[in-house]
């Protein structure tokens, strides 16, 4: 037993005393170690304003329930974004205990536990279990809002209506029309939320746009007729309402599309009002544009004006959607990544801010989430976003230590590699990436195993169920947001985009009840949990195949098991969580019982389980 | 031979071909592996504007003079920060290869190379050597300027006039003094220039204060009359000119004196103009004050005002200095770790950009040097500092390293802990931090053994001159600007402030000669090697208590070796440096020569040892 694997921290539970109430609250923050650790003095170095303190920690009273030894430090928060980490001294020398573990020598900054002063001891989120529509291929409520074949061109093609369960056409993608509408979206109500069981939507664009995608925004302010106008969106919000779920909206402030009015009129009068909010290098037809694409112009935040218009004014399209009738939850901001930002102008944190201050005066607890694929931390400090669609931090680790694929980049630019990943690497990337942002950020990044932009679950893990299976239970049961792309749910399979977009099947007799059932019961399991909702992660095992964290809050405790295949494991250690020997824990699939001993939980063969402590 | 050991890369020398000169230049970047690295293929990633890109490295011609395979990649500046690694597909896998070492699973672009499109291929800080002065302390050059016992009061307390020699006295602190003043300094540039051959000084602040050390600032123009006034610094600088000495001056933007004009009309007058520049809760005596030191009112950059007399305006104090007749060559600014910052006000990176614009507009290869005992990666990312006063990243866990004491914290505030730092936790604390920072600002980092604000050299290696010689080795051999804390030269003893401050002694019968020939030996040989002036480092060894580390240009070698203790190292690897066998080495302090075989140096058995290659 190494007393290095038992010392632990994080700014939430019982790690935690006192909520912070913004700058001068005060909170006491505790460390843990197992008893035989040779430390000797724990200090918690911070450094407000720039300037180090070291603060001594106070050996604290046993706890019941626990099996360690405690220091404390009361500690005033002197800034919005305190970064902090410990020291200890032992009997070998110095050791520095970092959100992304314990080192020897003085670490930088970057890997510092974060507390934000005005971060949430509960929100919405914690019990939130999103799913993500593509509206076009969810559920046709209304044909008569149907685009017709040929009804007007796009990029100068006429645009193809296809008939419902017909394979996505490669060469039409954002031309083809499948019907699906926000009236089918609240048929299905019932389906989402008493059957499946999830609160919350996240819907891809829905404002007017000729595409079937709806990224090459028309309208900001008003829902595309085809998906059903406005009025569908309202019955929709209505009828989500009762049902007390949330929605969040997908917004492309990166660029409009160019039949928006915007571009239209700076396009034909380089002296028009809206000029300003585009680069034209060569006017009319040279001009910035979202990766060269021709049909998506670059807005440019150099315009105060579009920074009015689209956060920052009283009236503006984010503040707007927020408000009643509309009252969404949030945004998602597509593109985040490169919003504001090209060549000489990097505007995107600013930009960022901006946003932010605008939507959370509208609603303190809306959700700001970022499109993100690669390191969002810099915009993930307290300041900018709330999450980023978590492919890099979560997903893309989880499938190399799953399938041995490497799928380092956007899915639309294959990038990837073939070899073995370990579970101490899994568990290394995660635990890094994690510390490179507060933890109340960790806690609301939004999970997810694919999405629009990226193959489908079935697909990434080569048609393997039980694959899938231990992909699923990580992704509810892991620190942070999860979300289910629809289909996936009935393990509906797609490729690469448009593939990935097939519709739903809505014949109950091909559906297999039992995976329902599956879905049903784990996104339930989260929902019930306070633990998977908002408890701190340990990871207490990572060898062979089989991996096993700890979530746990002041309160409960809930024991992860995933294996990638079968091996000899039979015990996970729990003494490095100082979980007290007679300690009885549940299965949850199973409903066996178990109780550690010898610092251990002995554990079945199977390959996904969750232990609550009992 | 671990082939992991001899992948490398730096942005300079033979690993990056061209210049970079702006947005939209194109540099070629180079990979270098041994012959026997499993890789298949090498990948540069980028991310300009935030988006992901893949370049593909070709497999280039070998190169007279090293023993390796190269890859290289042409890569177009697209970001003003352009920050990158690189992907090996080997038949072990993937590896990343980043500045801080080739790591298994996707980093964060934390630790990615940096290339500045603005970055010097050659910069006089490459040559330079400086001195720091603290003036009263340094030579008296004009007795008639000396401040007289009790000329006035220091926080209501007399002066006190010191005599030269004497010990200073830690109740007087700031309220004794010695006489020395610019006279001094230039009476002694024969000794500093000619002597011991630096070409730049650093003075502690020599604006018009009440105290010795001056950081009380009464005046931010004019030169203190007990240092000579005005007249004292133009013959100084003109002595300076005519050797081809370098000057960098102190400034405390923090905060000023309660002395000063700006602070007693505002102190007077609530409505006073100057009242913006200082944070009153109750007026006149409740203050925002340095640290809480009430004779040290802190400056409020809220206020435009401010910020144009200090650095934005066309006559600021921070651009006059830098032009005719002062010509000053850089800034030293007083405390930048808190410049700005205070609870819910952090401009600090603001106010800094705004000081660097100014300061480059003024003078373009002006040094911009920050005080910071802490990382200070944030404000050396090529938009703000050029560098810090580099404690963190290099002294501190050098002397760890040498002497078993982990100086933690700033000196005043005595933190530190006893325990042995091994060689590899040397190399990985000081890559890592090295990794935060791009390579251009690595090579300009102001290095230091000590200062006014640290106990002396000699003090900190415990009296110790076999290890004292070390440190000054790795001083003139390390990365960055090496400085010299005046006194250090004959080994003047010192502890902590203001013992750290003590005269300097004239009495050349008193002094050690041989002691002055070594140091002038080590600062001639810093500044006419190109290697240690401008070479990337690779770390070649770092067992027992033997440290080598390479030195290497495109066309230079220079191969350092470090012990803190006698052991049985007598051989050198070459072979993850891709130095043929055969090469020739001359080493510099004994002359003997070596030549590589089997892939290694033979070294003899000296504590310091620097090898040329022939």
């Amino acid at each position: 037993m190494n007393w290095k694997e038992a010392v632990f921290h994080n700014p939430s539970g019982i790690y935690l005393e006192g909520t912070p109430k913004g700058l001068g609250s005060t909170v006491r923050l505790r460390l843990r170690c197992s008893q035989e650790a040779p430390i000797t003095g724990a200090y918690l170095r911070c450094a407000p304003d720039g300037e180090q303190e070291m603060h001594t920690g106070y050996a604290i009273e046993p706890r019941a329930g626990w099996n360690c030894r405690w220091w404390e430090v009361a500690l005033p928060l002197r800034e919005r974004r305190l970064h902090y980490r410990f020291y200890l001294s032992t009997h070998e020398g110095g050791y520095w205990l970092t959100a992304s573990g314990l080192v020897r020598y003085v670490p930088t900054d970057h890997t510092d536990f974060v507390l934000l002063a005005d971060q949430h001891d509960k929100h919405w989120l914690d019990q939130s279990v999103f799913y993500q529509i593509f509206p076009d291929r969810f559920c046709d409520g209304d044909a008569a809002s149907n685009v017709r074949d040929g009804e007007y061109k796009l990029s100068g093609k006429p645009v193809v209506a296809r008939r419902w369960g017909e394979l996505p056409n490669v060469h039409q993608g954002g031309r083809e029309f499948y019907g699906g509408d926000l009236q089918g979206i609240t048929q299905k109500l019932n389906y989402l939320h008493e059957l499946l069981g999830v609160n919350g939507l996240y819907l891809n664009p829905i404002g007017t746009a000729p595409s079937s995608h709806k990224y090459d925004v028309a309208s900001y302010s008003q829902v595309d007729p085809h998906f059903g106008g406005d009025a569908a969106f309202f019955e929709m919000k209505r009828a989500m309402e009762e049902r007390g779920m949330r929605l969040i909206l997908d917004i492309v402030p990166n660029h409009c599309g160019e039949e928006h009015p915007w571009f239209r009129q700076a396009q034909q009068n380089p002296h028009a009002e809206t000029a300003e909010f585009f680069t034209f290098h060569d006017h009319p037809n040279g001009y910035e544009a979202w990766l060269g694409i021709h049909s998506l112009p670059k807005l440019n935040y150099s315009s105060l004006k579009l920074r009015e218009l689209m956060y920052a004014g009283a009236d503006s399209i984010m503040r707007t959607w927020l408000r009643p009738p509309w009252n969404i939850d949030g945004w998602r901001i597509d593109v985040a990544n490169m919003l504001a930002r090209g060549g000489a102008v990097q505007m995107g944190h600013k930009i960022l801010r901006g946003m932010r201050r605008a939507v959370k005066e509208e609603k303190p607890d809306a959700y700001l989430l970022g499109e993100n694929f690669f390191d969002a931390s810099a915009y993930l400090q307290g300041d900018q976003l709330d999450a980023t669609m978590n492919y890099r931090g979560f997903m893309m680790p989880l499938y190399h230590w799953l399938t041995g694929h490497d799928y380092n980049a956007v899915f639309e630019r294959q990038w990837a590699d073939r070899y073995p990943l370990s579970g101490a690497d899994l568990e290394a990337q995660w635990r890094y990436w994690r510390a490179t942002v507060p933890w109340a950020i960790t806690r609301q990044q939004f999970n997810l195993l694919d999405s629009h932009d990226t193959p489908r679950l079935l697909n990434l893990v080569g048609g393997d169920r039980a694959k899938a299976a231990v992909a699923r239970l990580i992704l509810f049961t892991y620190p942070g947001v999860p979300c289910i792309y629809y289909g996936d749910e009935q393990y509906l399979p797609g490729g690469r985009d448009p593939d990935n977009r097939r519709t739903m099947n809505w014949d109950e007799s091909a559906w297999d009840h039992s995976l329902l059932h599956e879905w049903s019961q784990l996104i339930r399991l989260r929902q019930n949990s306070e633990a998977l909702g908002r408890g701190s992660i340990q990871t207490l095992h990572h060898q062979g195949d089989t991996l096993a964290f700890l979530r746990e809050t002041r309160d409960q405790r809930c024991l992860v098991v995933a294996r990638r295949a079968s091996d000899a494991c039979r015990a996970i250690p729990t003494w490095p969580a100082a979980v007290p020997d007679g300690t009885r824990f549940r299965e949850f699939f199973s409903g066996a019982e178990a109780v550690t001993q010898s610092g251990h939980l002995p554990i079945p063969e199977a390959l996904t389980q969750v232990w609550q402590q009992l």
